[in-house]
């Protein structure tokens, strides 16, 4: 086998075989195939896409190219959760204590973020000392222990897909939905889950701009999924205003003890919270209508259980769990502007991408791997696309450590703010729910 | 600048500016920019194409990458001559020597053959002692001497387009017109020719399958030339069969050695030889119509003096000029086997491609340019399009040094000939010229 052929066979259109598959992504491991030959079959990629069995044959090549979680001595199935990515969405946070108390075991790896959105990673890590770097070893044993874990992805779990995340992200070779599709779940079959239910965002702040284009990479994860023996479900939500009324680090943490306080019993991230939390106990089985499930599942917000889940969560991984009763403990930012409504009238939206770049001003996001990010700093939405705002009432804050930096996120806020005389209509936050064991639901 | 958003911006289509191609060959060569980048952006480039002026960008950056080649000393303008490779094609060896007699300076930089074909460096290098690594103060001294030089492109000419060129090879990316035209046209930058004569071949021996294609490429570079104020001249001629009849390095050697002396003075290599050599003089404007032209070039030839030039160049470059006297001073090949056609009738075409595949079962060509080639082996193809063959009676001839290397090729050898009953209409070798100066000329 030869990669320059492979390379041309990929760029002519036709689908490469297992075998093929196999051999690049080996040959790219063992040192044999180069860097920049792995770049041109990418980008050849982006252009002819591949077929559904050879997204699954790239996808068990890369989830097998490290260690593999073993969950098997536990007796029930595993679940992993996993979002595309948007601005101010904290749902790992809120749904993995919810699932636990619940009584479902729940792993989930996370990522740092790349580009425009920090990771839960980097979320989790505005508590002081809590730690993300476990064994895999650390992660079965913490899942027996209290049902949950949220770990970051070991460099010796799908290695591979590992250094072709970070290869696809210096080529501009992100957005091709059969890469997308394959290293999440190569990810998945590394981290030992059966049930995996993936967050797949659509609008300004997500990489799919449409729910048609959301539709597509669900079905296609789906499909997959079933190829590869993992049970996937798909959740299509709108990413076009940021999730919750928090963005940034420490304070998307702090939006999240809120919702697990029950504090937080409406809006977008409650929805989507329970909607997903549901989905997944009618798919283990625990309920068979969604009606049910989400009544258990608001009772364990509200006796306090799912709270007290992520409390153990925070103790299992070291951190300092008093952040809990006291927001004082993190990392705070030397000051906050509240910003003033230049105008009466109704939120129309929120432009979740204007808001991502104010972000990116404030120093909360990385623009690549190797820069550190300021974990205390972002904006809070005080209101949100549905709610009416005054002239000169507070339209959001922004908490800052630069003077210049908070004029820039200024900017950026003020322009992702439309606000008119007539009430919007009802954004829908879930736009549809596609799983391998049934047909789509609309919602 | 981000090269991350120039690969962005040229895979969505868009033309990159001047200073953003200087920026990327720039950050190449200062290893800003990785390998892996430049081959997703190469990649891009094949999807998506380039506009004229972005190819001629391209074509300045590379060919201004390294030393460039200064003739100014000369009164008279310096021609340089390329072709894109076809299986056969000694007309480098044929018309430089012819030219250079006719009084015109030639200043020829060859490469080594990569892929299916060897390069006239291979070539001459089956002449012992020639030595083609000049350095570019020899060049211009050699050329200021006895008007023609044969050379290697030495690694400080065009640096950026020589590593470009090595990258390509191994990412699948060569076929596009764009870095065709414009690695091409780069070299002739740095060779400092004014006036440059480029084969564009099509058929089965060549990169591009039809006239059309070929005719595309041409223009292209002729707009190219005006761009970056090179006068070029495109002639598309037909690589549906070899050129010539001997095809292998010291092979071809002795057939341009032939053509010199004047014993071939019909069938496709002297076609071609005269055609482009007499295109040059029109050029030049040494004659205006190329009856005239032709007549002095054969003159050239049948009073030895092209011959005379060719043992000037040989002997100026280090070589053995007794091989003009005595063909047993190449090195030669253990055997040969003459091969016997299994039918009676014409010959209808040799298809080149399949001769090339026996040339590399011979180890006439390499495969990267890392592995050695044997420069003794090849073939002689004793009948050619158009000739009556009796069953029985030879119809190739291999020159091999393995029995195996040899059944091998003769497997191809057979598959390239067709022949039956009916006398194939004679194959137009001169399909179009296209120069900047005149209208395109259909021959």
């Amino acid at each position: 086998m030869n990669i320059v052929d492979l390379i041309e066979k990929k760029k002519r259109g036709y689908s490469l075989t297992k075998d093929e598959i196999n051999y690049i992504i080996s040959s790219y491991m063992s040192g044999t195939v180069s860097e920049s030959q792995v770049a041109a079959w990418l980008m050849a990629v982006c252009f002819k896409g591949m077929s559904v069995e050879e997204t699954a044959f790239l996808t068990e090549a890369l989830g097998k190219s490290g260690k593999v979680i073993n969950f098997d001595e536990l007796s029930s199935k595993v679940i992993d959760k996993h979002s595309t990515g948007g601005v101010g969405d904290k749902v790992t946070i809120t749904l993995i204590p919810l699932l636990a108390a619940a009584g479902m075991p729940v792993a989930k790896l996370a990522d740092r973020g790349l580009g425009s959105v920090a990771g839960t990673v980097d979320k989790l890590e505005s508590i002081p000392n809590f730690n993300t770097n476990l064994s895999t070893h650390a992660i079965v044993n913490q899942v027996k222990n209290i049902n949950a874990v949220i770990a970051s992805q070991a460099d010796d779990l799908a290695s591979a897909d590992k250094r072709m995340y970070v290869l696809r992200n210096y080529i501009a070779a992100v957005d091709s939905d059969y890469l997308l599709a394959s290293s999440i779940i190569a990810k998945k079959i590394a981290s030992g889950a059966s049930n995996i239910i993936i967050d797949v965002k659509y609008g300004s702040g997500a990489y799919k701009d449409s729910p048609e284009d959301a539709v597509q990479l669900s079905k296609l994860m789906v499909e997959v999924g079933k190829l590869v023996n993992k049970s996937v479900t798909a959740i299509v939500s709108s990413m076009e205003e940021p999730l919750g009324r928090a963005v940034g680090n420490a304070l998307e943490v702090i939006e999240a003890i809120q919702f697990l306080k029950g504090e937080i019993k409406k809006g977008d991230l409650a929805e989507l919270t329970y909607a997903i939390a549901s989905t997944v106990l009618l798919q283990m089985e625990m309920f068979d209508n969604s009606k049910e499930a989400d009544l258990y599942l608001k009772s364990l917000v509200n006796s306090g259980k799912a709270l007290e889940k992520f409390r153990e969560l925070i103790i299992a991984q070291g951190g300092a769990a008093e952040v809990l009763d006291n927001y004082d403990k993190f990392t705070l930012p030397s000051f906050k502007v509240e910003c003033e409504s230049k105008k009466n009238g109704f939120v129309q939206i929120i432009n979740a991408h204007n808001i991502s770049l104010a972000l990116k001003e404030l120093g909360a996001a990385r623009e690549n791997s190797s820069k550190p990010i300021d974990l205390s700093v972002g904006i809070y939405l005080n209101k949100k696309s549905g709610e009416y705002v005054h002239k000169g009432e507070t339209l959001y804050t922004i908490y800052s450590n630069s003077e210049e930096a908070t004029k820039a996120a200024q900017r950026f806020c003020d322009d992702a703010f439309s606000i008119n005389d007539t009430k919007p209509p009802v954004n829908n936050l879930i736009y549809k729910i596609i799983s391998s064991k049934e047909e789509d639901d609309d919602v």
